[in-house]
């Protein structure tokens, strides 16, 4: 794997740099801030972010939010910090492990492992959740749509229905893009 | 907090339980084996559930997934198995914290720490998720019925909606509610 490696610490970057190589990862960007993570993620493209570091602070937070809400990745945070509040602030900016004393260089493959499964499940949890919210935001139009057309032209609902499915295919719109076409266009004629 | 403790092995179980203790914890529930912690959770309410084994058996991870599914609450695993298939079984089947190698004793509250909020995290995201599908499942059903009513009486799309909402106060019902009864009523009707 690809790893970008965040570490204040210049003896523990290199002992950890050197366990990665070893575990046949491969550092494509090392820094001692994550003041321009966000830039170098974008241009790196790492598979993984790893992070060492005494105490999280707010701005590496916010950075690590910026990277989990527009290019997310696994991240594992290894620090010295394990008061609840700081935990609580790195899982919510996206931190896949949080680990408090416990790099050990012979746990850090099972350690990657487990950021990334874990990683996957949110990413999945996610996608499900963004599909729901976007489902329900585009029935609501269509729904809206067909009420229209049947007020309109006396259709029953499966004929409105099907007249939209008619059209959206003729003009090789989604559904949801004609029905917000429907709606508007209707405001302008009545 | 009160722990729910399954370890297979006596001696890391009393180092554990000193560890638990001294962290201000209660173990309410001891035992080597997760054969009956699904009656044994609902029957002591723990907080939390601590499983050190050797490696995760199907068994215990299939029991894990039950109490996951009915009776969710943070769990740690500590084991020394760091194959990528049974991180990924156990995280599937619900451990909050999956942990190689890392039974430390000194590293126990920020371990509980981490498990927790992350379980928080997830449940949070879940209820989301859940709450998604129903309004979606809900919001099929209504629409359904509020076209049965604007095609049967000539509404337009807000009378119906207020008509439907009007009954359902009236009759102490939930929208969907309702919208159930008038489909299936029609359907006897017409």
């Amino acid at each position: 794997m690809r790893i970008m490696l965040i570490d204040e610490n210049m003896e523990r970057a290199l002992t950890l740099k050197q366990a990665l190589c070893e575990a046949g990862n491969e550092v494509v960007f090392e820094s001692s801030s994550a003041l321009d993570m966000i830039k170098r993620v974008a241009e790196t493209q790492p598979d993984m972010i790893i992070i060492d570091t005494e105490s999280p602070s707010r701005d590496t937070l916010e950075h690590l939010a910026a990277v989990h809400r527009d290019q997310p990745r696994p991240i594992v945070m290894f620090t010295h910090d394990g008061e609840s509040d700081k935990i609580k602030a790195a899982l919510h900016a996206g931190v896949s492990s949080y680990i408090v004393n416990g790099l050990d260089p012979s746990r850090i493959k099972p350690i990657l492992d487990v950021a990334i499964s874990r990683f996957e499940a949110y990413q999945a949890m996610r996608l499900q959740l963004d599909k729901a919210n976007t489902t329900l935001a585009e029935r609501k139009i269509i729904e809206r749509a067909k009420g229209i057309l049947m007020k309109q032209r006396n259709f029953n609902e499966e004929d409105a229905f099907q007249a939209m499915r008619k059209t959206s295919m003729e003009r090789s719109l989604k559904m949801s893009e004609l029905a917000q076409q429907i709606i508007a266009i209707s405001e302008l004629l009545t």
